[in-house]
C-alpha cells in the first residue's frame, strides 16, 4: 500500500482478484466457489471482480492459465528432436520443475481437480490444451501425427503427475529427478519422434 | 421382488446400498453424499446402512472395492514376462476393457474424481494400490524394482484414462484400441520388463 493508503492500480487489483481466485478454486472447487467470496479474499467489492472478469466461468478460465506461456516455452524443447535427440528428457525436466515449485503446483493441482470434477472445466481444459499445448506440437514437429503424438506425451506426464503428486504412490513420489529422467526420458522421446506403429 | 412382497435378503440389500453408494459418490463426491442419501437411494432405513458398514469412510472403502480382485487377476497378465513378452499390450487391453465399460468406468471415475480431491480419499486409493496393485507385482515379477516398475506403469494407465475418458483430448479420445496398443505396449513392455535405468 503505498504511504497516502491510495488503492491499488489496475493491475494490482486484477492479480489480487485472480491470486484470490486461484486460492478459493483450489481450496474449495469450482462450485464451493462464489464471486463473493473470491472479493472477499481479494479485499475489493463483488462489483470489481464482475467488472474485471465478468461470470464465475470467466474468472475460473482466466485463473487456471498456467503461469507460462506453451507457445512461448515449448518450441525451444522441442527443436531439433531427431533421432537420439533429448527433447524428451527436457520436457519432463521442465515439468517436474513445475510441480515442484509449490505455487505452480497449487495451480495445477486446482486445474487438475477441476478437469477431473467438471465437464465443464474439462471442456475449457481440453480447448486449452488443444490450442495452446498441441497446437504448438502440431507447428514445431510439423509431422502429420504430431497430435497424437502430443496426447502420448500428455497421457504419461499428467499420469506421472498424478501418481507422484497427488496419490504420492511409493516409489514413484520420492524417486529422484535422476531415476525419473531415466524411466521417463526414452518413453516421452519414443512419443515425440520415434516408432510409435501407426501409420 | 418375491411374489409375497418380503423384503430383499440379506445379500441383496447389502448391495443396493453398495450400488447405491457408488452412484451418489460418483455424483456428488465424498463430502456432498451422506449416508441418508445413499439409504434413500437403496430404498432402506439409514440404520441399516450403518448396520451393514458403520460409517461412511467405511461404506466409500467398499464402494469403491473395483468389480475384481487385483491380485486374482493380475498375475496371470504378469506370467512369463520375458524379453519380447507381451505382458503390456495384455495388461493395457484389460485395462481399457475396464474403462470401455459403461459401469466399470463410472466406478474408476468415482475413484480418480475422490483421489484427486480428498486427501483422504488419495490416502485409501494409495493403501489399495500399494496392497492389492503393487504387491500383486512385486509377488509375481520377483525382482528388487518391482515396487518401481509397477508405479511406472500404473502412472502411464492413469495418465491414458484421464487424458481418454476424462479430458477426452483428442485424437487420444477417439483412437482405436489398436492404435492405443501399438502406442503404448512397448511402453508398458518397458517398464516391466525393460531397461528403466535404475540400478
Amino acid at each position: 500500500m503505498s504511504p497516502a493508503g491510495r488503492r491499488p492500480g489496475k493491475t494490482d487489483t486484477r492479480q489480487a482478484i485472480l491470486d484470490a481466485a486461484r486460492d478459493c478454486f483450489a481450496e474449495s472447487g469450482y462450485d464451493g466457489t462464489t464471486i463473493r467470496a473470491i472479493a472477499a479474499a481479494a479485499g475489493v467489492d463483488p462489483a470489481l471482480v464482475h467488472h474485471f472478469f465478468g461470470a464465475k466461468s470467466e474468472l475460473f478460465a482466466a485463473a487456471v492459465s498456467l503461469p507460462f506461456s506453451p507457445r512461448e516455452v515449448l518450441p525451444p524443447l522441442l527443436e531439433a528432436t531427431g533421432e537420439g535427440d533429448d527433447a524428451g528428457e527436457r520436457i519432463l525436466r521442465m515439468f517436474l520443475g513445475l510441480w515442484d515449485d509449490d505455487a505452480t503446483r497449487r495451480r495445477l493441482l486446482a486445474v487438475v481437480r477441476s478437469a477431473v470434477r467438471y465437464d465443464a472445466a474439462a471442456a475449457m481444459l481440453r480447448t486449452f490444451l488443444s490450442r495452446e499445448v498441441i497446437g504448438t506440437f502440431v507447428r514445431t514437429l510439423d509431422t502429420p501425427d504430431a497430435e497424437l503424438r502430443a496426447t502420448l506425451v500428455g497421457s504419461q506426464l499428467i499420469g506421472l503427475a498424478i501418481a507422484r503428486y497427488v496419490v504420492k504412490i511409493p516409489p514413484l513420489a520420492t524417486a529422484s529427478t535422476a531415476d525419473l529422467v531415466a524411466a521417463y526420458g526414452p518413453t516421452l522421446q519414443r512419443y515425440l519422434t520415434g516408432n510409435i506403429g501407426i501409420v
